[in-house]
Formats: C-alpha cells, structure tokens, sequence
C-alpha cells in the first residue's frame, strides 16, 4: 500500500477516505461505471479535462442519491473528492486507473460516446 | 432492430432470449463484468476461444447461482448460449461486442488479468 494516491487535505480540513492505488479492483471500478447517473459524471469529468465541484453537475436525481453516486465513485477508486473551502471538488484518478488497467477508462468512454451518438442518448 | 445477432435454434429445440445487436447497453454489460464470478467465465470464456458447456465451469458457488449469473451474461448480450442436445453451450459475442464497443471487452480481459497477475487472485 503506498499513500501516493491519496488526495491532500482540503482547505476545509475535511478528508474523504480513498483507496490507495493498490487497493483499486477492476470489478469495483466496472460496477461503478454501470450505472448510468455515474458513467454520465464520469464523461462529464472526461469532458472537463478538470476538477468539477459538486454542484456543476445537473442530475435527474435527488441531492442524497448525487451525494451516494459521488462515494461509490470514489470509493471505487474512480473519483478523487477533495474540500476546497465549502466547495467538494471531484477530479478523475486518471493517472492510477491508467497505471492499473491501461486503457479501460478510454475505452469505456469511448464506448458510451458511441452509444450516445447511436442511440441519441443524452450525454 | 437485425435478427443477425440471434442464436441458431439448438437440436433441443429450445432456444433463449438474447437481446440483438443493437439492444445491448454499454451500462449492461459492465453491470454483467463487474461481478468476480461473471468476470471469470468471461476470462475462462475468452481463454477457451470456443464455446465451453456450462458443466465446464467449476465455480465456488452454487448451480443456481451459477445458472444466474450466465443468464446475466446472456441477457447483457457478453454470452450467446444454445442447447446442443442436452448440453447448454456458451460463447461469448466478440463479433457483436467490438462491432458496438471496439477495445472494451479485450481491455477488461487486459485489465483482469493484470489484477490477477498484481495481487494473486485465482484465475
């Protein structure tokens, strides 16, 4: 276990709990990413390129149920959540997902892209 | 809709619901990768590169459970499973799955091999 992953102290002082890169596993990554709600985060955040609080994401589900997609994104190692202030900001963990499993995110982004583009999904 | 996707009738006689190629879901089919014991048939599966009968799986639960989980795989639209005679058979949809999803099934097989490898788990 290294702590290479886990993500700095917010200003707020509040640290959310992370798995470290080696405790990512590929099944709970994938049921992460089969709910639709959070595969939509997840290509939000791709498309952003950055850190996105919270609030940016406008979801047909209640505050709790966004609050809940938020944890098992990062508790599947998916999503890194950090306090900014009153701001809980939400960046991807690109570079361990990468590390871990070349290529799977990129890959099933690419894949709900082209789902969207075939079955005229919303993004 | 295509009937390309659909299995040929077994010499049993008796013939299972499959989606066709384009009612398969990117969510379905992570939802269907993300279990450990779906994740192994799909490895065992792939490693076979032909159709294996259900009795060639020797899974650490139940035969129910494991007729479950190939009716998730089914109904996702990973597995294609025909009656030859008594024997259920079981393939997986490569055709279907990189015509729709190009690179995903390959890099989740990629992904779990490398967990496997890291922290050895059992195949």
């Amino acid at each position: 276990m290294t702590s290479a992953s886990a993500p700095a102290a917010g200003t707020g002082g509040r640290v959310l709990d992370h798995p470290a890169r080696d405790e990512i596993r590929v099944e709970a990554v994938l049921h992460a990413l089969s709910d639709p709600m959070r595969l939509r985060i997840v290509r939000e955040l791709a498309a952003a390129g950055s850190e996105l609080s919270c609030s940016c994401f406008e979801l047909p589900v209640t505050k709790s149920t966004t609050t809940h997609h938020f944890r098992v994104l990062r508790e599947s190692g998916i999503v890194q959540q950090v306090y900014r202030g009153t701001a809980k900001m939400n960046g991807l963990r690109r570079d361990d997902l990468e590390e871990l499993f070349p290529g799977l995110l990129d890959h099933v982004l690419d894949a709900a892209d082209r789902q969207a583009r075939r079955i005229g999904e919303e993004r």
